[in-house]
């Protein structure tokens, strides 16, 4: 492609509201233009990318058995209220009445529709199991849009949907699409992670969610990096400390401790580590307030805490107003010693000894605090965060924390559609049965915002080789000026053209410093630049994306040197 | 592929709902399924036609220089204002808001999304000129969705935008666009038209619509075999008749004709032929009433009439009551002959003499009518519809008329849009200067069904070649049973797939009439039938979908053989 007949369109500055660097980029490189608030176009260079994504997601979707088909964007409310969802999904969904004041709504996903074909298509074991998938425009009214096509409101994904006879079945897909999307990232040579994601409400049996690893990733994610667990942070079980809570050593005193309210405050004016300080947080429950104890160095994790049966519903942390009512202090000062409500202690904090906390009392704190003697042994339960350096939940080392951006999930959906929307089969025996499911997404427009994520410099983005819109670019230096150039660059790109190469002639004629910036903003992985000089000694210049320097390479074997180029990286 | 890997779904009967040809054996042929009123899930099947149709779309309109981009569905309600048509478009624009309230619709088109790109992109000619395109879903809230996917409210539309500096360069980009369509349709395989069309109320200077040519087609064609010439019938051109008005040869008689109010009535009553009357209708125009007069088996143009200063904007025909008022008799009695109203002859009827026609009192008609002696010369126009046998406006031979339905539409904006939005450009000389455009549209999905209006039988679909499914279907008798079947259906299969065949292997094990309905019904062009008795004969059955009968076929001759059909067809 020749560049006076492409669409290039780049930026010095990208527009203030891209906080993000992948989005500063798609808007510098011109891979994308806001329409509007969570809405972009997809420009013709951004567009050959999410093609080659898109590509990749279908080759190994179909070697997976799944079969395409494409539903409406635009669902009837009906289905929704089947199962429910019309109410529960809430206002992320976009709902559309039609000119006969008919509920519709801007699809979000598509479980109710494809239930309604599977309902309506299968009778029989015979016909099970069977894969479907679509690559189709979706839309969720995110409150605040941001990141670009990251949070976007309208966006592209590859959903998919599997059905099946009994759970042997589901189980069976669920792992030969685990591996489809494992294939699916690594050809599209992105640094990822599959991570055992929450199943939530849902109470399905697996759910796994593909993390691209990037410092900017929303989700934090614990990994032992010697085995394979990996588990988004919500879920990663904190293990049960193996050492033994010692004996009281200190008596308990009650020490002033004036205007010390957080961890940071207490460990500095008492002089202990934080890890011999207990922090108490009082949080409302669905049975009213619950006091949880963790250790001062660890985070409460509100998912884990969630599903405790004394709290069920975590709804939020207890107002000021509602501690000084119960504790009678300020939140900086509580403490588990004479509290009058369920008190919950985190594993860690059960083997703790001779500990730090609040007095439950205004500028006042207790030191040297023992379990079974200054306050009852109290209920154990696994309430926070790992952190690095936890024993894997495997036994097999120990975990580092990462952060990512989730661009898959697969889910095992066991009958929940299918059992409100009575999709049903005959099995062997005559008999009606309901179907067995399972849903598996890809965010195929966030990759692309994910993949920069991951590479990009200060000069630009790096594009993994599959992803780039272009494979080599040849940048001529005086083609206008000098014939000589202009031949050799004509030759060298129809040789390129005709080998199969994805080549872009960047034929502006702009000096080369501007030529080269657009490149290396874009992301082009191989370049080849061209002068008379060069030419005078049969010599072209070759540099890679990330080089640090550029490479002299005989005119007479460009090709050769290129494919070669294309096949390594 | 193997019918086992993937999903047919065909139907005995088509849904009662489904009243035309390609909607009822769309949905027998499991092409589609219906979500909603014009909503429609393309099926595995009906997908692997969309994409044959969507691939030859994008392969020419990248060889015409159409560089492809995506645009969001939901398009903010600002943009369409800027240009007027939040308000004009009518409920056919399915309009939404999201969860601030704010106004968006699921975009109809996008002339004003393009137009948005090209304004802040576009800043010199040097830029121009430049055709996007995309292939995207659209929706149309259409009242009365009908015709499955021919008229349904979700479609998916190739719609492409050219940007110019000047008039010539879009004219020019305009030719190629009308060529580029045209190759289109020949590669689909399609008997089409180009068509004139109106430009209505854009006023643009040129436009064309591409019929796929169908019995069924919603319009009607005139077109010159012996030339280029065609147009709908709404603006085809219906010539001054040549001939001379003969001197009358009758006095003018009243006759009283009870209960005779319709032309075939009158000539029936009258024993006069349909071309010696004359019928008066009475329409509403911006002015008030005026009074056409048309050969009796002549009918009105409204398109034509509209267009009449004296009416301006055709409003409807005037009630009987109304009529009663003015001409003090019903529709059926109504005649030139002193009625009190601005009165417009049609061209035929300008050389007519010794007519038939209304006395204005019921009951009673005119004989022997002639302008000039019993009625002033009045105004001429041409009002009517062509009709086969008139001359093509062209001059060079008679005209035909035929049924379309139009899958293509191509039109020169000219500055609409541009002027609206500001979209301008620096030119050579550093003045801003408004962009012309262009815009091109196909109904991507509305083609198959064109397509299917075109090519069927009793027994299914006639796909052409270029747009079926599969190319070639082969049928075992008893693969079950016979090993020998078996080995050399697989054999077979594997041989075809490697030559880059798209076969499909019906391996369902179904009775052979079973196998050979369905794929009949879903019109796969060609088939191979492979049974016991013929192999031990090294013989195998070829037959073509239009083919009485089938073919034997050495069985070492297979591929060549195919090869061959797959090159002629």
């Amino acid at each position: 492609m020749r560049v006076s007949q492409f669409f290039i369109s780049t930026l010095k500055e990208a527009p203030s509201e891209a906080e993000l660097t992948s989005h500063k980029l798609m808007l510098r490189a011109g891979l994308i233009r806001r329409l509007g608030s969570g809405l972009y176009t997809w420009m013709p260079l951004g567009l050959r990318v999410l093609r080659k994504v898109e590509a990749i997601v279908r080759e190994e979707m179909n070697k997976s058995g799944g079969i395409e088909l494409l539903m409406p964007a635009v669902q009837p409310a009906e289905l929704w209220q089947e199962t429910g969802r019309w109410e529960v999904f809430g206002p992320q969904m976009l709902k559309i009445k039609d000119r006969h004041e008919r509920d519709f709504c801007f699809g979000p996903t598509h479980e109710e529709v494809i239930t309604d074909v599977a309902r309506r298509e299968i009778k029989s074991y015979r016909q099970l199991p069977v894969s479907f998938y679509q690559v189709q425009t979706k839309f969720r009214d995110e409150i605040r849009p941001r990141f670009g096509v990251m949070r976007a409101r309208e966006f592209m994904m590859k959903d998919a949907y599997s059905f099946h006879a009994n759970f042997e079945s589901l189980e069976q897909t669920y792992q030969v699409m685990y591996d489809a999307y494992s294939r699916i990232f690594t050809r599209l040579g992105l640094k990822f992670r599959a991570v055992a994601a929450d199943t939530g409400a849902i109470g399905g049996t697996g759910s796994h969610e593909f993390h691209v690893l990037a410092d900017s990733g929303e989700d934090a994610i614990a990994f032992c990096p010697d085995s394979q667990f990996a588990a988004n942070v919500e879920l990663a079980e904190a293990l049960a400390p193996t050492t033994q809570r010692a004996e009281p050593a200190q008596t308990m005193q009650k020490i002033a401790t004036p205007g010390q309210h957080t961890i940071d405050e207490i460990t500095s004016f008492l002089k202990v580590s934080s890890d011999q300080t207990v922090k108490t947080l009082i949080v409302e429950g669905e049975h009213g307030l619950v006091a949880l104890l963790l250790r001062g160095d660890h985070e409460l994790n509100e998912v884990k805490a969630g599903k405790l049966a004394q709290i069920t519903a975590f709804k939020g942390f207890a107002s000021d107003a509602r501690i000084r009512e119960v504790a009678q202090c300020g939140v900086g000062s509580l403490g588990p010693v004479g509290l009058n409500m369920p008190v919950i202690a985190d594993r860690a904090v059960s083997v703790m000894s001779d500990f730090v906390c609040g007095a439950n009392e205004d500028g006042f704190h207790l030191t040297g605090v023992n379990f079974g003697r200054d306050l009852p042994e109290i209920e154990i339960a696994d309430i926070r965060n790992a952190v690095e350096g936890d024993p894997s939940p495997d036994g097999k080392g120990k975990l580092e924390i990462c952060r990512g951006i989730e661009v898959g999930h697969i889910f095992q959906l066991r009958t929940k559609y299918a059992e409100a929307m009575k999709a049903t089969f005959l099995d062997e025996t005559g008999k009606s049965q309901v179907m067995e499911m399972g849903c598996y997404g890809i965010g195929v427009s966030r990759i692309i915002g994910a993949a920069i994520e991951q590479g990009n410099d200060e000069r630009g983005i790096i594009f993994p080789p599959a992803m780039a819109p272009f494979e080599l670019v040849i940048v001529p230096i005086g083609m206008k000026k000098s014939e000589l150039v202009k031949d050799e660059v004509e030759k060298l790109y129809t040789k390129l053209q005709t080998a199969g190469i994805e080549v872009l002639l960047d034929n502006r004629d702009e000096r080369p410093g501007v030529m080269f910036a657009d490149m290396e903003l874009i992301g082009i992985p191989h370049r080849i630049v061209i002068g008379e000089r060069g030419l005078k000694e049969n010599q072209i210049e070759y540099q890679g994306r990330c080089d640090a320097e550029a490479q002299i390479v005989p005119l007479q074997n460009a090709l050769d040197f290129i494919q070669l180029k294309l096949c390594t990286k």
